[in-house]
């Protein structure tokens, strides 16, 4: 199953327009400015991405999420999601807690973890969406925002009425199916709409038939797929798709599936859902009930004994897990069943975000590489994206720093643990040189605490990096801080583990990158050097004034990245933009004090150290035009090096 | 010399800009989709080309010609400027002669000639302009048309007054003063000026002084730069040179040459002009004046020792060539004289279009390559040029063939020659197989002929389809009639003499193509073999009613020459484009029967073998994705013929 979900994108975009055709007939949109984008899955809607997986045979899953108490707890969901998100999912969806604020801006509601997940993830996300209680002006005003925020698809559901007193309103909205058909009503076919079913049957219906009716009524109304309640037997499933099928119900049916995680929350679960567990499971768990390893293990091995049921029937196209906002079993499950992607290939070098208006996006700046989730930030307004060429972006309007301090721009690391790795006390700048080497060699620090991050890379060394780790350990050692790279890459195939991306039978290169601050000391050694390595190496080299000296041209995008694959126009991902560099510098800078200087007390010396580094020091990128040769740049930062260490007057 | 032209360009682009300077202040256009396009000569006007080859020291030439009398003699103009722009020219002139209807629509107007040189062989043109006998109204709806059709600099002159009894009018045009004042006023900055200068003063002028002084008033109304007369002696444009600057005009001042070609014209010349030729040139060619060559040797000679002290005296920035509409003394003494480009470098692979609202256009299909004249043509009514990608072209809108008969779209051969290369009588389908095979190989036809042109191909073989020639022979001579190929490129460098192209210091790459037409028991059993092939290859096959086999995506245009270059965005001039394809198609079919089939008499069996051609080939193009590898097209078609030869009911 590894890269299957990619493959199907491509073959499909394929297979639709194979064969005999007779041409001129096309109605699709004809500006001459969007060529169909690389990825099928970034533009497709979520029904049609079901009806493509649905007729190649190829089966999916999806996660349900709920939204966190606490902004770090928020700020772990979010890691998580682009954990799981590797994995492959179809989509994941959003819990709605009445009770939470769910439609507020607060960084734990329902509606911002899940627009979250659309645009700094990536992933399809569905919202889910209760009515009951709600006047009609607030579901549209949550709706409104939803659509604005990027989010397509909802999960319409009634909600647990509040209070013991309940009773129907006229007009006013008492049943899912309300709310399913005021979407449609309001927003007509903006939103894909999932509806929840009971295979046995919804606890207050009066009758299993009965709730089948009512079903009936939410898909009539216009909903697109189904996600069941949990349930412990195959059969449980099988039998209610074929009830549903029987009474027309057409659309795809997702069975929820539940792996038990322990003893207690499986009990406080049943009996929220009023569900019955069956007594063989509670057989097997009850003696073990005190070992949650041994609870964790059955769980898995039940869950997955049930879905490998589920997907032999026929029946079932795609898996719906409730995790509980936990990984380790769902993946566990996952993998058991070959579903889980061990190694997505990626549509583009970097993470895409789902949100709409950004599906034909396929440029960006270098500089974001270790940011993505910044550059979406701060380019969240723009309202359309380059693609195909980064063009003359003069004025690329950049979101100001400002509102610099949403979650996502935090580091992930809290204080005490940023102290460990960048260290308590600073003693000079060479206290900081060894920061970067140790993030570099992965080697602990005299306080036996590894560097895991820098404040420009929030993640360990990307893998490709990993390729440059001993140049790169030489060059920070000096004093040389290297906060992004790529080496040079002369066509290898799309498929390569590290450094592939884009559809099969491709070829991807690159031209070799390299970002650091430097004191001003090596800058006037280094504009030396450069002078020898003209055409071959563009520089831009700015401080944090905005002094800005290069020998590109000022408007002049450097492409550094690129693709060819098999039917396609030329993809080129990244680019060397001498006007977006401006705005990173002032990001790239900031973060020294943000993230850095901030850690210590005022006037410390630590903090002034940074300080000094922040004002005096210059941020320099160099590219390698000539890509097929090997890299320059390791021998201009040794050039720079050599003349630093020559006798004054000696001939450079 | 060589190359000096193209290289220029791209230093200066780049020295604009190097340096330091402060970012955020440009004020340049931000639309996202314009690149700075690849070649500065492109997008500058006259005025600022002039500006920056003075300040890089490098000296050009320019070429003046008149209109043709008839219509052939516009097809042979036509092929020179394409001859002699090769040289690489700064700038062409056309001449206006009152009596010709020079603005008319004519093939042979001046005005259709100097938008030809523009639009279709790419020249930066200079159209002459008299005023003398003119109404206000005439000279403005001369220039808005000279306007549309891409024109953008005028020469003004007053011309010669008809009649003998011309007086001035009061708020007419009577210098060509009131011309370029006229042109200011109406169309602003539009039009880049160029008014005449009289080395010896203007024949009708009071005095020398005066004259000067009128050429002042010319230049103060807003002329940008001076053609002078011609003339026999250096001395007298130096003296000249040095008599405008004294009295303040400093506009580049450009020497019109005049290379003696023999001793009629040399004598009708004078007359005409009122000039004298200096004693010391008339006592040389006297005694030879019999002697055409020895004239053309000596005019040849005289021209360049002038020119040389010209050049030399740092005075003049350029040579203005009076050529008589031929070429060989003038590119003599250009090639003496070093200016002549021996090799000029392309700045994209095709022959790019000097109108103005095609600056940007960087991609085309690869259908037209051999006919770029029919592919300016057929989209000269696009508002919008593709640059970056070709993108969604689904109605790209190509002009109609009915309007196909102006004259550069016509063979330049004769219907006798024609006749001669291709045929006076086809047998059957295997004649045409003969004469697709020897325009390959370049051997002589039973009648002793060389097949110089086909239809599709109107000049003899590319030096890039030279590299195929064996191949190509073999293939066509069973009936595989190839009208366009190009072989696979990985990473030649932008200089390489026969696929290079754009600027120095970059690489640039294809992918396999092939196209050409053949007869459906071959398309039959070349489907059964590309299935071996997929999805390495891509097809397009399709016959004259437009039924189309493919396996690529219907909108999704093929990318299959590209350009990496210093710090630039990546270049991707030609493009498989399947919607684009089938306009092509019509002009590929119409081709048979338009230019081949019309030769012969009506039901006679030569017309009859080509109409069958037409109405039962298919038209067929390959693509190999796979470009780093050998080309498997050759492959393909071999493997077909062998299935074709297998004994019915073997395995295949």
């Amino acid at each position: 199953m590894v890269n299957q979900r990619a493959d199907v994108g491509w073959q499909s975009s394929k297979s639709d327009s194979s064969g005999v055709s007779n041409s001129g007939e096309s109605s699709k949109e004809s500006s001459r400015c969007s060529t169909p984008v690389l990825d099928t899955d970034r533009t497709d809607r979520l029904r049609d991405k079901m009806k493509r997986r649905i007729e190649s045979g190829d089966h999916w899953f999806s996660l349900e999420f709920f939204p966190p108490r606490t902004a770090s707890g928020a700020v772990n969901l979010i890691s998580r999601f682009d954990r799981m998100g590797s994995g492959g999912p179809l989509f994941i969806d959003v819990t709605w807690h009445p009770a939470g604020d769910p439609g507020s801006d607060k960084e734990t509601s329902s509606m911002i973890i899940a627009s979250t997940a659309v645009n700094y993830c990536g992933l399809e996300s569905v919202l889910h969406l209760t009515c009951c209680n709600q006047t009609k002006e607030k579901i549209t005003a949550h709706l409104n925002k939803a659509k604005r925020l990027g989010l397509k698809n909802i999960m319409a559901l009634r909600g647990d009425p509040v209070g013991e007193d309940w009773v129907e309103e006229d007009g006013g909205f008492n049943y899912a199916t309300d709310l399913v058909k005021h979407i449609r009503c309001e927003f007509d076919d903006y939103f894909d709409i999932c509806v929840a079913g009971y295979p046995t049957g919804h606890p207050e219906a009066e009758s299993y038939d009965d709730d089948l009716r009512h079903l009936k009524e939410k898909v009539d109304a216009g909903a697109h797929f189904i996600v069941t309640q949990l349930f412990f037997r195959a059969e449980t499933f099988l039998r209610f798709v074929k009830d549903c099928r029987a009474i027309g119900i057409t659309c795809p049916i997702l069975p929820g599936i539940f792996p038990i995680q322990g003893y207690h929350s499986l009990r406080q679960l049943v009996k929220l859902s009023k569900l019955e567990v069956p007594e063989e499971i509670m057989q097997v768990i009850e003696p073990i009930k005190d070992n949650d390893a041994a609870i964790r293990s059955y769980g898995i091995h039940q869950a997955v004994e049930m879905c490998k049921v589920l997907l032999a029937s026929g029946e079932v196209p795609g898996l719906h897990f409730y995790t509980l906002n936990r990984e380790v079993a769902t993946i566990e499950v996952l993998r058991q069943l070959g579903l889980w992607a061990e190694d997505p290939r990626r549509p583009l070098p970097w993470a895409v975000s789902a949100h709409p208006k950004r599906k034909v996006e396929d440029v960006r700046p270098i500089f974001w590489a270790s940011r993505p989730k910044s550059y979406i930030y701060r380019t969240q307004d723009w309202d359309d994206f380059p693609n195909g060429r980064w063009g003359n972006s003069s004025s690329p309007a950049f979101g100001e720093l400002t509102d610099y301090y949403l979650f996502y721009l935090k580091s992930k690391s809290p204080k005490e643990a940023l102290l460990q790795m960048w260290g308590d006390e600073l003693m000079n700048e060479g206290s900081v040189y060894e920061v970067f080497t140790n993030y570099i060699t992965g080697q602990t620090n005299p306080s036996g605490h590894k560097v895991m991050c820098l404040p420009w890379n929030d993640d360990p060394l990307a893998p490709e990096t990993n390729l440059l780790k001993d140049e790169l350990e030489k060059v920070n050692r000096r004093g040389v801080l290297t906060i992004n790279s790529q080496p040079n890459i002369n066509g290898k195939p799309s498929s390569d583990p590290i450094v592939g991306w884009g559809p099969a039978g491709g070829y991807v290169f690159q031209k070799a990158y390299l970002e650091f601050f430097t004191s001003s000391e090596n800058v006037t050694a280094l504009l030396q050097v450069l002078k020898k390595y003209e055409p071959r190496v563009n520089y831009h080299i700015v401080n944090v004034q905005g002094k800005n000296i290069t020998n590109a041209h000022e408007m002049q995008p450097n492409a550094v990245t690129w693709g060819i694959f098999p039917g396609r126009e030329i993809i080129q991902p990244t680019v060397v933009d001498p006007v977006s560099f401006m705005s990173w510098k002032d990001e790239a800078f900031a973060l020294w004090i943000e993230q850095w200087a901030k850690l210590y007390e005022d006037e410390s010396p630590s903090r002034m150290i940074i300080q000094y580094i922040h004002d005096n020091y210059f941020l320099v990128n160099l590219v390698d035009n000539d890509f097929p040769l090997d890299s320059c740049l390791w021998q201009v930062i040794e050039d720079m090096f050599t003349l630093l260490d020559a006798p004054p007057g000696s001939p450079s």
